[in-house]
């Protein structure tokens, strides 16, 4: 077993679908990457996941803390909130320590986390701190769209003045690495999305695509070529047309809206700039359809599939 | 020939694609319709139109003005700039004299219609001020989408200043009124739209949906259903699945990326909330390819269908 291509897998809440999707993208998995898998959950949880999925069991290695065990589906609490904490601590730090080559991550609640005292907004920010990133960037992997977003959890009357030239430039190179790196796209074509309608219109309809957005492109970022900035309604279109391998779009709806009508629950999310690869499911806890073995883990498969693709290609390269 | 069902069609600017996608239109439109079909517009380029698109030229009336016979197709100048204008003002003056029940308009270059003296943002302005209509909307109703606007041409920073609860309440009654009278939808489910990333997700990311949108929904507007305000992200992915029967937008892009990802050329833009009927196409003048009978003419024969629709039922409810 090589430390460099180990993977870890967090349970998420044992309350909501995390232990359904986990136990079916484990009875998905490749039989050869089984054995680099540490689940970080407990059996109790897992195991009721599988019976409700119909799956086997998946013998893999289990880092538990015992206190997922009672957790009730549908019905989160303080000591299934604990849980998905504990869980999420354990693997980032066998991150930190360089245990792990990537993470997973099943949904965890934000309300019941926070009152677990976790005091993140949620896994991306929890990470670049533990694991000393100072930028990273949350991107959408699907069949159709690949974007990452600028700015991300903030009202839509604070994306302006949280878009920089600099936070648009470091997403475009991250994006380009990633790509390069992690995807196989030697020569990606990065679409760089305006903000205002018509991205602007030579300042008619506002003047931050000319004055923050476009000198980001400036400087090449080989072997990348950047266009943009984009008029936002025809560059997811043309996206899905293959005229762009990726798009950087500036605020959450912007790049959310297209990513779940053409890609629905075949999107990843990943997050770039991390030491490691992070991957996860691009669904929250379904706390209303928990335990009933109707979850559809197809969006945790192509997670799972992804980190082991993004991790071999690394691996490869190394 | 009955005044109430007499429509009007704007040649737009004769150095674009408009005479061609006319011709076109003209061409697909019901033969018990043509000879209630007036087209604003000169015959020459109509004539060039036709000849490029290879369709018959169109026996309809016409009501030029001489200044369109020399536009030279993708050589758009003051002449070509100035009969556009000169058009639409016919037509408009004609619907004021009550002598038409909708407008169809072809594209028009606001760039040389401003040269030529047009004091409005775009057609939607100048219909909306010449016939005495306080309260417009633009929807586009498409194959897959119908989502009217409640700001439109205004940079993203200036958005939430543009919100009020009035004016999300206007565009759901436009909408709603209009689902019934013109597209024969009696009991219209329709969704609002959130405006920030998760509906503001209890006011974490932003107070508006709570404090403008939400007191908009709140007075019942029969016979539609009215529900929201919803999560931006899921909201065009579930209206595609059947969910609502139309969408109200906070804002330009949250609108159109959706319509033109998933409805693309098929759409139809429509005013709302003018005493008569006005439809045109989703697109602009598209110089580079004027003239030479590529046009796809798709979106404004629907313009033309969607009008001889809405004109259909308003008589019939007359």
């Amino acid at each position: 077993m090589d430390a460099v291509t180990r993977l870890g897998i967090t349970l998420g809440d044992p309350a909501g679908i995390g232990p359904e999707i986990v136990a079916a993208a484990l009875h998905a998995a490749p039989r050869e990457w089984r054995d680099r898998i540490i689940v970080y959950g407990d059996r109790g949880p897992l195991e009721r996941g599988a019976k409700a999925m119909g799956v086997a069991v998946p013998d893999v290695k289990l880092v538990g803390s015992g206190h997922g065990d009672a957790a009730v589906p549908g019905a989160p609490d303080k000591t299934s909130g604990g849980a998905q904490v504990t869980y999420l601590e354990a693997a980032v730090a066998a991150a930190a320590r360089g245990e792990l080559a990537a993470i997973v991550t099943a949904p965890i609640s934000k309300t019941w986390a926070r009152r677990a005292g976790f005091e993140f907004l949620g896994h991306t920010e929890m990470l670049a701190a533990r694991l000393g990133a100072s930028d990273v960037a949350m991107m959408f992997v699907g069949p159709k769209l690949k974007v990452a977003l600028t700015t991300v959890h903030c009202p839509l009357a604070e994306v302006v003045a949280d878009l920089t030239t600099a936070r648009v430039r470091v997403v475009i190179e991250l994006v380009a690495r990633s790509m390069v790196r992690d995807l196989g796209i030697t020569a990606p074509r990065i679409g760089v999305v305006g903000l205002n309608p018509h991205a602007g219109e030579d300042g008619l309809l506002g003047d931050e695509d000319a004055e923050i957005i476009a000198p980001a492109l400036e400087e090449p970022c080989m072997p990348a070529t950047l266009i943009g900035p984009l008029v936002p309604d025809a560059a997811f279109r043309d996206a899905v047309h293959g005229r762009y391998d990726a798009l950087v779009a500036m605020y959450h709806d912007q790049g959310l809206i297209p990513v779940k009508l053409v890609d629905f629950d075949e999107s990843v999310n990943v997050t770039l700039g991390l030491p490691i690869v992070r991957t996860a499911p691009d669904h929250g806890t379904a706390y209303d359809i928990a335990g009933k073995g109707i979850a559809r883990a197809v969006s945790m498969q192509r997670a799972l599939a992804l980190a082991i693709e993004m991790v071999g290609r690394r691996a490869a390269q190394a």
